[in-house]
């Protein structure tokens, strides 16, 4: 790595992540009044004991162009949730109209409100005021994150901070909701400060080895945190709550390409790590399929559950249609899914979108009891085609299968409820649209833009930070 | 289990096994004039102390048309190996000539002249005469054996012995050679005599759990014996040797039809299972290939080595054509091999004859250190598809395959010495046909009836004790 050449990009990606003047001055502003006039309309109310801005603008790590202002309202440990969500989800609702702004319901761990005011997001959220450990909701644990991390961070460590957080952002691994999977705003910030930098921490993450721990506090030791959290790919414990894992959210998926993001990086800086990857308006006639097995799922949810929820359903509903291709023989490369207003589409790339006509059917041991009636019904089946025979301890037959395309499978499959998906989707999937790279899948796309420039990432298969690896090289 | 159909059945078997008269009279006068000859040509030389006949023929459990003559030479333990053999291979084969028969040279542990006199087998071995647990040469056990065998033996276990024996034949499993791996003639004695007879212990096997563990003596234990032979499917301790097992030579898949026999014997007990199943002539024209996809390896070696060698060859290149194939991306549901004349043919029967153009390239780790290699060379790989990308923590690459026709890439790997083939068959297979069933494998075949009836075998892939079952009931 030449110093100066990363010296440089460090400091044009500064330019891209650091906001200006303008924009401090509109978020500041909103804060203030938006602050305030929480406090006007809160306090009022029983059992509310403080108001507070928490989040990255009151740690002030927020990236341009993102300033997102949360305002915490903490009530007396006495008050009933119910209490607590309906009080913040009217008055919330009244503050941020009575500002100007527009508002709408958002789901967490619990319901708060999320708005917009002068072109500024805003969330207003409701806590307990509790005294540290005492934890009675999730977000409980926010005003000690807040306060840690502002007791830690030097102004040039949030230089630090926003140069990270715009980094994982241009890699596609910032956030920690179910469709990213990846890295949250409190864990970026506290990785930079466990490593003092934003180089260090790059440096140290393109040379772990899985799985990760990674502590401030010396609270917990590698081996508890390990039987602690059996599978995770990486632990932080939470300096605020050495039992929780910051990073519980991050993927393996996601971990591995920071690491390799971090090799890459620093194999060749460049600032096209700190932008999205550029996406070009496609036309349907440059998608070229060349040979390949794509099996797509297009289907329409008219009223999706909130995002965290509804991707959950998603992947959930694509593991569950991959192991059932898996069990019938069919090999999944990858699979994706990308939704555009009320349609979503999960594509799945196999090695082959029909299965041979014979099917080794696998008998019982010889020496169980169901062996004869193996036998015995075997050689009766019409859809003999050899067999039985012993292998090993085994008998085996060769069976003569019913169907053999992947699309026809599937349709069957969601039909007949013999493969694992979200519940919540059923009714949507069972009207799908099963399509095939073969049968007319991309053509059912023409004028979807958004779909046929995710396909066209999909069939490129190239993931972002090695995108980025091969624009800079 | 009906015991009056059974009984029945049991009575027909011994006709079919137990010799009559006439061959009982053929066969120990062809012994008594070569026992006789044996020790005139023999007992001269110095170093022989003895001439005995041992076998089946010594203890009277040969299958009536299976007679076989064996005579041991016993030498001196001071005998030089050369000398045992060179005067067992020259005087043998005077003894024979004289007699009027014909002999020839086969190898076990060590030579031995067989041939035939007056239309019965015989054999003539060289042993040591030791004393019991000094063995020098593997047969000196062999007088122990027939000892051993002779004093557990009733005249109603002899018949017993002579039903177990055509069963293991009329179901091919009777042989410890390479080419059966089953069960040889002093186990199945040892079998029958621990079970007390035929029934009982067909009633056993029926129910044994794997790893079976027989023993006489009672001279190892269970535990002992598994720690003694940690791979063996079954242990039988030789009573004459608690260090060696009698089953070394039967394989998993041998045992397990065995097992399976008993039970569709017990099932229904008929007639057919001391057959050797009904083989008709058959003409090509009644091959029915279905959709089946064949890959066939025929081959011609002019100077084989001896069967067992021989066939240890053919069954170690089987099996590793099969673990490439696999490795490559195809798999295998069975194979078989065949011997006629000069010509040998391995068929592999597979899923599908051609692999799909895409090849999953798994890459490695990202933490690896190579990890940044494998991302540049498949970004510039001419035969890429898609990728690198990375899932879970490893790295991956879609890339277009070069062959995708499994005879293509089998005669590849055999001339670039890409596949573990036996050595002694590597020149032959140089120059074999690798023919499949789209590419004129049954064509080939034409006026090789050995073959076709083989392949009209291979394909209806019914186990042999199944065949019986199906015709029984």
């Amino acid at each position: 790595m030449d110093l100066a050449e990363l010296e440089e990009v460090l400091a044009e990606a500064s330019l891209l992540v650091e906001p200006d003047e303008a924009e401090r001055l509109l978020v500041s502003r909103v804060a203030e009044r938006l602050l305030e006039s929480c406090r006007e309309r809160f306090l009022k109310k029983g059992g509310v004991l403080d108001v507070s801005i928490e989040g990255s603008v009151a740690k002030d790590t927020w990236v341009r162009g993102r300033g997102e202002v949360d305002v915490f309202i903490h009530f007396s440990k006495e008050t009933g949730r119910d209490v607590l969500e309906s009080t913040v989800l009217n008055l919330g609702r009244e503050v941020i109209e009575g500002m100007g702004g527009r508002s709408w319901l958002r789901y967490a761990s619990h319901p708060y409100i999320e708005g917009e005011v002068d072109g500024v997001r805003v969330n207003i959220v409701g806590c307990f005021k509790v005294t540290h450990g005492r934890w009675m909701s999730p977000v409980d644990r926010t005003p000690f994150h807040t306060a840690f991390v502002k007791s830690k961070l030097t102004s040039e460590l949030r230089r630090e901070t926003r140069l990270f957080k715009g980094f994982l952002i241009g890699n596609g691994l910032y956030g920690a909701e179910i469709k990213t999977e990846g890295f949250s705003g409190y864990l970026s910030e506290l990785l930079v400060i466990r490593h003092d930098g934003f180089v260090n921490l790059l440096r140290s993450a393109s040379e772990w080895k899985l799985p990760v721990f990674i502590d401030l506090t010396e609270a917990v030791k590698r081996d508890e945190a390990l039987r602690l959290f059996p599978n995770a790919p990486i632990i932080f414990t939470d300096p605020v709550d050495p039992s929780r894992n910051v990073a519980a959210a991050v993927s393996l998926t996601k971990l591995a390409e920071l690491m390799l993001a971090a090799k890459l990086f620093i194999e060749s800086p460049s600032l096209d790590y700190f932008k999205p990857p550029s996406r070009e308006r496609r036309d349907l006639a440059e998608v070229d399929l060349g040979s390949r097995c794509l099996l797509g799922v297009l289907f329409r949810v008219e009223k999706p559950s909130p995002p965290d929820i509804f991707w959950g359903e998603i992947k959930h509903t694509m593991r569950g249609i991959s192991r059932r291709l898996e069990k019938e023989g069919f090999h999944v490369y990858r699979s994706a899914a990308a939704q555009s207003g009320e349609e979503t589409l999960m594509v799945f790339e196999l090695s082959s979108l029909r299965l041979p006509e014979a099917e080794l059917r696998v008998g019982p041991p010889v020496w169980t009891g169901n062996a004869l009636d193996f036998v015995r019904k075997s050689l009766r089946r019409g859809d003999r085609i050899s067999g039985p025979w012993v292998d090993g301890e085994r008998l085996y037959a060769l069976l003569r299968r019913r169907a053999q395309d992947a699309d026809e499978l599937l349709k069957e499959w969601i039909k007949g409820r013999q493969v694992a998906v979200s519940s919540q989707l059923l009714d949507s999937l069972r009207k799908a649209e099963i399509l095939t790279s073969e049968k007319g899948l991309v053509e059912r796309l023409d004028g979807r833009e958004e779909f046929i420039m995710f396909l066209e990432e999909f069939l490129d298969g190239v993931s972002t930070p090695i995108k980025h690896f091969r624009e800079a090289e």
